[in-house]
């Protein structure tokens, strides 16, 4: 499926869990998220109040200050390339229904050149060789 | 199967789009792709004109200029760093024998110790639990 | 499986390459490692001699110098911010039980945050569409 998630800002940390808790109920395997555009990125990230702010500007800042290249606007070369540094997709397990991550780990979009409607691949990849309960 | 590509740079950022495009047809599940390099990186970008050099230029400007220990050969170290920090892998899904990608959106192989011929793993994983048509 | 790793450093770099060779044997398809925390990372590294500092201080050193808004614990926030960036999980091809990798190509858990008990779950995906060989 494709989920569509509507940005608000240029930049901007959205939290994906609730909604991809939901795409694994019931099913064991893993969850395969991919963001389908060149300016924004998936990963994990800790959401404690100010960190999503953190995680922006640590970005943003740890670019060299450079002139691009990037005919379409150098101003938003940064946006493809931070998008490509942080990565586009990310496999994450579920184990009967539950998302296996840590107890302050977020699954996350990236924005980088909001605000739009951002489209997400996400779907579920065959069964994992564990013994499961069938919920 | 194992892609060989010849790169023809030190550094180089290599379109696979075309080629994985080529794997995926008539398939519906994801392609999971793997550099076998420690200097070598795989991820998603834009690549309109100059963008490729503009990612090569924030890679290479992003690292702090320190001394480095690899005691293979110091100069290389960064060739290691940057390989680890983008990462190896990706996995991109792919439903009805289209990569599910962004319009502008190519699945790329950064060289970072060309040239050479790099070899990258790319294997098929099961079938995505969707409704899909055969081709 | 969940694995759990002692670690003994704030920062460390570990290799988690032949305990994930132990768990693929007579295996074929993809390996799913995907670490439980939001202050640690897993990648794939050179580790000949003095590499494993050489990364850690890479990434320190590439973040810049702000105050951090990360209300837990500000001089914490480095430890998650490299954590998003580096990645939480990478997917790995197994052909006939063997670990698809490059010669100097190691499987790492980047510990942001230790010394602690860290957990990374490791988990088997379907089988790889190639003709393999029964072991």
């Amino acid at each position: 499926m494709i989920l569509t998630i509507p940005t608000a800002n240029r930049r901007q940390v959205i939290d994906l869990t609730d909604i991809l808790a939901e795409q694994s109920r019931g099913k064991s395997g893993h969850l395969s998220i991919m963001v389908l555009h060149s300016t924004a990125a998936i990963t994990t990230a800790n959401l404690d109040a100010g960190t999503d702010l953190d995680l922006l500007d640590a970005l943003a800042g740890m670019l060299p200050q450079l002139q691009w290249r990037h005919e379409h606007n150098p101003a938003h070369a940064p946006d493809h390339l931070l998008a490509s540094i942080v990565g586009p997709s990310i496999v994450v397990p579920v184990q009967e229904g539950e998302l296996q991550v840590g107890t302050w780990q977020r699954i996350v979009l990236l924005e980088f050149k909001g605000p739009r409607e951002c489209h997400i691949d996400v779907s579920f990849i065959g069964a994992r060789e564990e013994p499961t309960m069938e919920l």
